[in-house]
């Protein structure tokens, strides 16, 4: 099937992806009267008195915005605001297919730190949480850190903790199929920006065995010159053999390839060289880093990709439609190591897998039920705990 | 009806009033590869290629953003953004009902003239147009001409052109109904904020004989002391007899009075000193500046007000749908004084008037179609003149 042609015709005949609907009846002028003036001025009042009430009287508890400058778009890179929005107004009907969240795409007109943590707290009054998308490293570390400090919702940057949670959920059910522990796995993870670093993170806080990032400069290890200060600190907690050298050089005697940047860079020998039975995640896109077929024919055990087309799709779309239903549902702001690696953890068991249905489709029900489950356990936790 | 515990309960029922839908089918892996990834890649290229085609791949081209910092909200003042979003949620219904326009609310964080300013700027791939909403005089008059030669989309502020167009579009259809010309009235407006100087502005292009702004410190006339600039440029353009004084006497001997600030200011005494069978405009929300009943004893040949619960509704909401509907099928950018003039006209005209039915209802389909065709003229006119 020719994906290009036909998502351009479709795009074109529907003009877009998104609309707005009124939830209350607009059909007589007493509809208007209590929707709109005099009756609005009533609800402005009671909001103006206690801000929080428009969690309850507007749309807001259920309202996420999708912001990105358009800087690191899918696997296309940096084409500009107006050409993100085809894949934020995707996200948009994915959140209210499977979560029933709306959400707003914002694609903006700057790449500047400070702008886009200034845009984000302006509209923070309309919103209930905030979904970063495609916007490129290093900036999306930075400006994620300044609004989980900086901004009163939640924040979540899905091209960073998305992916690593999806990563993770991928990970366990491969240990699930195969037998064995994710403590003893050594990774390799080729890629360094958004996604490759917010994976080693949680994969290190999961206590993988060893985690090893290779950018295009190789190993990332301790001390290595030129790094910046993200790679910098992630050196000092992974690599710990100090490994220096090319990615088939890292990969050799590797349990699991995770890839996260450019496609057709594995090559049959580079899996050969893995440990035997290696978990294989090749989730550039549009094209992997090794394609299925080659990667089995090499000895891989477990192969996933971001494609929908393969068998063992890899999709953010797992995680961030139940993701924002949990944090809105709770009221939790901070998205911690702990709920990333629950919410991991509750999306690879709501299956049980298989070598070649390894996680779950987008649309099984059950995947954001257990994630809000998991969330509200967490949320009943903390509140319980301090008064322990 | 008490207006105010129904809106109420209705909001809290609903939790606002907007929602996302999706305009294409999300069922099944093919739907997710078209409207997702990995065909949305393609549509994405396009428009990094040519990014007017985000007007026809994205939902841009139908899509409105709703501005406000919460400072002027109603007739309630500045109460914050949190508590203008129901009065926002309000307006995006009646864009999507009468319009089918898709209106996004965004009440943002700051009252600072360069930060709104920039979020518009910054928000402008996002959208097809931008309606500023309840923001407070004199800032809303440097805002709206700065993003007026900044902004590549229309930008329209309801309270200022909106008002004006609703005005006028009244006073026209009074002078039908008593048979009197529009070009020898005498107007007195009370208010000189937004709406005050927008009605005054329109109604001095539409070469009504004199009118007269009034504040709280009396008529507006040229040389005044403390004026700020926006009353300094009026000032020179209005109030042909340099009347000085207060409204009573400013009032003596005017063929209209317009109220746009406080209600409960205007007596029958004052309305007996106009010229025989004045037509009052009490458009203060929810007070009118004197009740339709005292205003008829008074002597009063016409009377509007803002409410709905009143006869001869002076309704904005007559003019932002079918105005924003104009503006983006056509690509003109800049509500000049002749689009507002010829909109007015085509709202009155959408009906023949009586002494108590002076406007169409919001519910009557004409009054946006007239709307959009009287632009698609004004458009088709503007294309052929340079060429002639």
């Amino acid at each position: 099937m020719n994906y290009s042609k036909e998502s351009i015709a479709l795009h074109l005949k529907s003009r877009g992806k998104i609309e707005i609907r009124s939830k209350v009846s607009l059909k007589t002028k007493n509809d208007l009267s209590l929707a709109y003036t005099p009756g609005v001025a009533a609800v402005c009042t009671e909001i103006g008195h206690d801000k929080t009430k428009s969690f309850t009287l507007t749309n807001r508890a259920n309202q996420v915005a999708i912001v990105s400058d358009g800087t690191a778009i899918l696997g296309l890179g940096n084409l500009g605001p107006e050409a993100a929005m085809p894949v934020m107004e995707g996200k948009s009907i994915i959140f209210k297919s499977f979560a029933d969240i709306d959400a707003i795409p914002l694609c903006i007109n700057s790449t500047d730190v400070d702008d886009i943590v200034k845009f984000c707290k302006l509209i923070e009054p309309s919103f209930g949480g905030i979904n970063l998308e495609d916007i490129s490293a290093p900036r999306c570390f930075e400006i994620l850190e300044r609004l989980e400090n900086e901004l009163s919702i939640p924040v979540f940057h899905d091209d960073q903790d998305g992916t690593a949670i999806v990563t993770l959920a991928a990970m366990i059910n491969a240990c699930r199929v195969t037998g064995r522990n994710l403590n003893e796995l050594h990774v390799v993870i080729n890629g360094a920006g958004a996604a490759g670093i917010a994976i080693a993170r949680l994969l290190i806080y999961a206590e993988v065995k060893d985690v090893v990032l290779v950018d295009t400069q190789g190993a990332i290890y301790e001390g290595r010159p030129g790094m910046n200060p993200i790679k910098q600190a992630i050196a000092r907690v992974s690599n710990r053999a100090k490994h220096k050298g090319d990615l088939q050089s890292t990969m050799t005697g590797a349990d699991v390839f995770v890839g996260v940047s450019k496609g057709n860079i594995v090559t049959e020998s580079m899996v050969k060289g893995m440990k035997s039975e290696p978990f294989i995640f090749a989730m550039a896109n549009p094209t992997p880093e090794i394609m299925p077929d080659l990667a089995f024919r090499a000895g891989a055990s477990i192969v996933g990709t971001g494609r929908s087309d393969f068998p063992n799709q890899v999709n953010n779309a797992l995680v961030f439609p139940g993701l924002f239903k949990g944090l809105l549902k709770t009221g939790i702001k901070q998205v911690t190591p702990e709920i990333k690696m629950a919410v991991a953890s509750s999306i690879a068991y709501s299956i049980k897998p298989t070598h070649d249905k390894l996680m779950p489709t987008a649309f099984n029900k059950k995947v954001v039920e257990n994630i809000v489950a998991v969330i509200s356990e967490i949320s009943l936790n903390s509140v319980i705990a301090p008064a322990a």
